[in-house]
């Protein structure tokens, strides 16, 4: 093999020109990605460019996509270890490159052990800056939003980071469909006042202010994750919310038990199979509050409630909440929309929304967006 | 990081069902893989299963993609040296996956130093029989055939493995279309007669019947790529040949001068920008003899010259060399159909037939060969 | 001409198999068709069937579409006139042909003299059986419901029957798709508490419970428009009301002056652009009462308020008044679902829903309400 | 009903600006329509517009469809008599309309007494010029070429003018891609040598010289069907042949005998299945003999056999006529273009390709012809 005597290595914080998604704690040396979507972004003129990246876990591996200008042309599994991975090479040293690495799976709560983080850099050319896209976006969610089901067998039934994509998802296309810049906060199995199973633990507002405080032990804290996020720093144009989903599945799951307290919860359903009144009525409040705290930190965004890729059963509760904190609050910047459901033909693996259905709702979502974004 | 202690490595020669996909020389300790689109196959009953593959260039490095229950998961390249890849973990381990991990770039005969190996597999479990599928097919062709520009943005114009793809390439789509194994055989820029830039070495009939003839250097042979091919180990249902593009272009192109020779070669227009007689008589000539040597080898396979994803300049050749070719021999089980031209909507990067073409050109193909293979 | 000798006129009333789509009189001597989307239909063998028919009209005619075993053949002005027409000619009389002969234009509160009427058959062989389809569905609209825009070019401006379509429509396509016998009740530009000019007359419940009570003059009240429906002659397994899109026009409209009573009437916008709580209240209250009627006449139906094709400024409010209902009156067998609103691409005449537009609506409504059928 | 006292009678002889589509004898008093797809063309500024018309037949009823700016709206049977027909009415009066009333049937020849015409128009405006389009291009075919099965369900069996379409024609979609005035010279069952059941006078080469002289009777002879047809009225730029579907059947069906002479005409197989080599041939000579004529007729039309929506077993013999004209005459403005196969997704009625085959094939060779046009 030829060596490339050309190559420099550089650590991350002495990169000049260096773009970062997602939520981090600003920290380079080294740089941890928690989130799914989030990404080191570079303009590159060079033939060859490397990263450096550290990976470890217990039980569910990171894996990355590499995206040169506007295409995913790589995505592999992560394993432990500190090691270098070729971006490209071989390319015409004249001409500048757009290179993303995005980290393709969602931050991993059930797993203390998983990170990612990025060290260095080799290049034999420089790096040039890159500017900020018109919008920004932020997408909280599930699984849905963690993009879980689009990739692999609809026959899949394991539940590993493999099936997991932020390319292939509704928030990196509705992001560059509208040219925005986007980050996203999720989480499988989650909701805004319990997890699908009734886990009150589960839910995503508590954790919303944090770099990424889901995520638990020590090497997480020590990493920053339990940080309070700075929202100054990086202020959306529009939050989309995409929760509910297991709100509405935790009616029709066993109560979760507290091992440790022995307290139970509950969503109920009545004899007739619709709502408990007062389990709904917390949903209800659960999201009054969420926005609350959504304006507090995002002051002049639009905020949208995006639901119904897994039907809409609790569309009724939401529009309910929504019209009780602007009744309260006069706050008229928010809206409701229904996004469409998946089909037979758009299913993807894990029973989730495949690619297509992802495709669907982005091409809708931009579109009611764009409208909001333009007016 | 949690070991998984249960991984027994096994040599590869020692596994007992495996399948291997393209043409090699048949040695396992180790396998090379030449071809694009050749690739191992596993059925595993396992929770993790590793690959231990061996890379080297000097300038084309190799990809792989790995296709996990028929779809494909990860891709990524292969920078030089011996180590271990991780093709799965965390899976259940009491079902059955089927595995195929593909070479995702042609042979490179510019690139004597390159080459592609597997050793070894790990997995904590077992291997299972790996069928025949009821047809096979082998695709001969060029930068068509070897997925050139079914990767990337449009922009791309750098010649490097990245834009190359075994899997978003019509041979996969329209093998899978008809429930097939497939074999193929191709090199970017060469035909019938001379390659793009009328150099009469850059032609695939001389090196059809030898494994991967058409590399270059030491290693290469040692390796075994001169060897003769044994076609009776693999006896095709149909053999679809996509050559004659680069023929054509041979005639817009600058004469080629043979560096040691000086002998020159071209295939000339006449004035008003027809083929001249002889020129194209030679392409003629050179389409005949090749299918005295495919039906040579193939004694049953159906024949299909398909061409015309880049236009069809080229047609009334062919059809001229293959009804001068059934005159002289009798032999009627062959045919020529015309492809799909690629169109602003299709073309991928590099000006090549985009994925979106490749689809097209499947469908079309694979509803002709079906009539073929079930009359 | 060679003329049919077999052919028989038979009065309509006369015709022992015949099948009625859409609110009628009941009389048959002859037959007024009232609605779009309302039809007779016959399953004949023969080789030629024609129908004798009278148009009338002072500004609007009507038109017909033709549809012989499921597909539209042809479609045409009736202009004034007592006439026979040909349906087919030509064909095997051994064989049954389904034919469907729809009225493609709205009932018309515009234009007091248009009338279209069915007075008699001429056949060369018999009529069988129409059977039921297992299910039946009401669709009650606009303009949208009308399928105002659904066939003519993007310039057009004329608001004319020719734009109209009751088969390019998704209330037609919904029911296809699974398989319902259906009946629309529909006015452009009216709405549930005003039309989209703030006229308090131009709304669609006052009216629901006549056989086509919106039209005017003395003709019409002779053919029984104004006379109360039996609605136990025909219960729907659901009822679609796509509604709302001219309330919340009228917000955006002018006053509107009665002419004779100097009565005015206006939805009022406050200055930030937001709905006047009292005058979103008013069509809220409506929306209420009208779910009231509907459930009355529709004991078992599911009430399904299907809205959004032109965006979904008023969904918060249909959300508040199924609430509301919901509360007063226990009835939890209705809901509200957002249907795609129209995009560039699938933009029709006038401005309005084209047929893209309609056939994307009728798959997702279909969807929807095919888990509503069959759980 | 109210009757529009503005307008006016012109016969067609005294309109100033009209535009005729197809072959005609030149004749508008009246004016006789013979090919599907010929056509009278206005641009009309007025509010309401009539045409008279003259419909009659023994067997074989003529339908017409009505194009107002380029969409089709209405579509129907002519049942014999001489009538008004309403083309619009209730239009802007100030805006100017292109309208476009279209055969939408192929010229009879088992119906002598079927036939087309039109007297008069009735308008309350004026005409205004129809500019020529930049191409023209003449479509020579068989039941493909006229549309057979484009409209009615898979199921349909009668060999009816209910089932062809001028409209939903590959011709006429073409025509739109390129921007070019059309004429279609047509006619079910025929080919190049004979027609699908091997009657030798079933050929369209014999009868292109005259106006539509594939008719028969005295009726068709008294309106001019036999005349010379005057070639430099309308010279096209391109010509198109979707001949040879009927010839290669031929070899497939019984042999045809002269009911007057006893003549028998059969091409055959030999016992392999392969075309006999002297049918072949007379196949062969049969198309370089229409090609001669097409270029004495054409002088400088590119001509494109274009072959393939219900197979290519006679490719490679059309590609030996088009090389032995080619070599006989040295013309090269002569190319051969293989059209996309129907498939079961694209099949019409009656077995034949249906819109969705007709809408591929248009996009293909539109994208063809257009290289060919802009060269």
């Amino acid at each position: 093999m030829k060596q490339n005597d050309q190559l420099q290595v550089n650590a991350l914080s002495d990169v000049e020109h260096l773009k970062v998604h997602g939520r981090t704690t600003g920290c380079l040396t080294p740089l941890t990605l928690f989130w799914t979507g989030s990404a080191i972004e570079f303009n590159v003129k060079g033939s060859e460019l490397w990263i450096e990246v550290e990976a470890d876990y217990d039980v569910y591996e990171p894996w990355i996509s590499i995206v040169i200008n506007s295409v995913p042309v790589s995505r592999q599994m992560l394993t432990a270890g500190k090691y270098w991975i070729c971006v490209f090479r071989g390319m015409n040293n004249s001409v500048v490159k757009n290179v993303r690495i995005v980290k393709d799976v969602q931050a991993m709560s059930g797993d203390p052990d998983c990170s990612l983080q990025i060290h260095a850099v080799k290049v034999d050319g420089e790096f040039l800056p890159v500017a900020d896209k018109p919008y920004k976006i932020e997408f909280i969610g599930d699984s849905i939003t963690s993009g879980e089901g689009t990739i692999g067998a609809q026959a899949e039934e394991d539940w590993i980071p493999m099936w997991f994509s932020a390319i292939h998802n509704y928030t990196a296309m509705t992001a560059a469909a509208l040219n925005a810049d986007y980050r996203v906060i999720s989480q499988s199995g989650w909701g805004v006042l319990t997890s699908w199973d009734n886990n009150p633990q589960g839910n995503i507002p508590e954790y919303y202010e944090q770099v990424c405080g889901l995520l638990n032990g020590t090497k997480n804290e020590a990493l920053g994750a339990l940080e309070e996020h700075h929202f100054d720093t990086w202020q959306p144009d529009v939050v989309v919310v995409n929760l509910g989903t297991n709100d509405g599945g935790a009616f029709h799951s066993p109560e979760w038990e507290d091992s440790l307290t022995g307290e139970i919860h509950k969503q109920r359903l009545n004899d007739d199979g619709t709502f408990h009144k007062d389990d709904i009525q917390a949903f209800e409040d659960a999201t009054e509050k969420f926005l609350m705290k959504l304006r507090k930190n995002n002051k002049n965004a639009h905020i949208v409630w995006a639901y119904g890729m897994l039907g809409i059963p609790m569309m009724p509760a939401i529009y309910r909440a929504v019209d009780a904190y602007t009744k309260k609050t006069g706050d008229k910047n928010i809206s409701v929309v229904q996004l469409p459901n998946m089909t037979e033909e758009t299913v993807g693996s894990r029973s989730h929304p495949g690619v297509l259905a992802h495709e669907q709702t982005a091409k809708e979502l931009a579109a009611y967006l764009k409208d909001i974004l333009t007016r």
